[in-house]
């Protein structure tokens, strides 16, 4: 199989997406909260790229059950239900809930990967579930969109990145790109210190500062969370739940 | 210092480059050619972003002393007088003479940096010179960017960019943000096979399989051009000749 790792949403071509199977990583922090949201019960998320469509869309939803979520510049946004920490998205508040999400990174790679016949969510809680998909899959392709932080390179993305090209590499032939091979060596330079990682790459650094530091532990916990969140027609709804391994 | 790697012209901003000392990488192969232009007596080179910019401005200079060069798709354009090989740039051909030069990724990466105090035109084959440049610095930050291919990452251009990382980090203390961590562990990774890396590397198979092999090998010769193109109010003039290493 041949993957395609693109390090921003901006190396994203129409040709990289359409039709294809896509995997979107966002460490820090929202792929990590949808996963975690959708195993704590959420009836659906809907991400979005901006706070406006956010605004708009829940507006169109019925109030009692949907919650607004999101940040910008990684902090909750005014008058939003919850922010963007995989903390705040316990079963009491999120059970039976729709979320709209808006976050800066996360949210709009998804968006910026709709035509993609199917969008895989990732992060390192859920990998295992991931992998298992990728593994499986019969397309020829596939694409792996890396958020990164404010349109550049993030690490953290990078080297999860790294960590399912190493995992899927184990029982498939994988031809890279150079994202791809890039990606497998930062993943094997950093595989036996990812809590480190996360504590020291620019943007944990930053949530660090902000009062974050237990959301850096709950990300980086490689495979305790068995679900696999997919985007279908710009929603994730009722996710495969798949074996823990 | 600080410095700023950027791995594809996508995460330039305006305040990564504006009134910054900005280094523009790309080994394969418009920094090279352009260290071998002036290094052969090309009195001045005008980097332009697009094929109709380059018929444009090459129309409105004295057709006798001017060359058209550039490619796309690695490929001479056509009606062009040269291509993007630094062995076309011989002394017979550039002595004297202005080249305005339109490639698809480092002219673009050169054009999308104006703004920058200074831009400097880096290369594995000139790499001596920039980082004697970068070291006598005095500005606080030093923005890299690397040209990457088709707006996508680039394994060469980010070794370089690390290459640059490491040399500067033996004489100075250098604080880099997650895009300079990663150049850094690879070109670590790739400093003892720079000619297998360009020959192996995405753009480089390519480079190959268009008979340019012999392009692969000049564009690895680290340290072999004592030379330093400087981009100043978007030309290549006058370019310091430092000692050789």
């Amino acid at each position: 199989m041949r993957i395609e790792t693109l390090f921003t949403p901006g190396e994203i071509t129409e040709s990289a997406v359409k039709d294809k199977l896509v995997v979107v990583i966002d460490v820090l922090r929202a792929c990590t909260t949808i996963a975690f949201a959708m195993s704590r019960g959420c009836e659906r998320i809907i991400p979005v790229a901006s706070v406006e469509a956010a605004m708009n869309l829940a507006a169109s939803l019925e109030k009692k059950m949907t919650l607004l979520g999101g940040e910008r510049e990684g902090k909750r946004i005014d008058g939003f239900d919850l922010g963007n920490s995989p903390l705040e998205y316990t079963t009491d508040v999120v059970k039976g809930k729709a979320v709209v999400l808006a976050t800066t990174n996360g949210t709009r790679a998804i968006s910026m990967s709709q035509g993609a016949k199917e969008i895989l969510v990732a992060s390192f809680v859920n990998m295992a579930s991931v992998v298992e998909r990728a593994a499986g899959m019969t397309e020829e392709t596939l694409t792996v969109v890396c958020a990164g932080e404010s349109s550049k390179f993030s690490m953290e993305d990078a080297v999860c990145a790294g960590m399912l090209i190493e995992r899927l590499g184990e029982s498939k032939e994988v031809e890279l790109n150079d994202g791809g091979q890039a990606a497998r060596l930062l993943y094997l330079q950093n595989q036996n210190s990812i809590a480190d990682l996360l504590k020291e790459c620019e943007h944990g650094r930053y949530l660090d500062s902000l009062g974050f530091a237990k959301d850096l532990d709950i990300c980086s916990r490689v495979d305790s969370l068995s679900i696999l969140p997919v985007v279908k027609e710009g929603r994730i709804v009722k996710p495969k739940r798949t074996k823990r391994k």
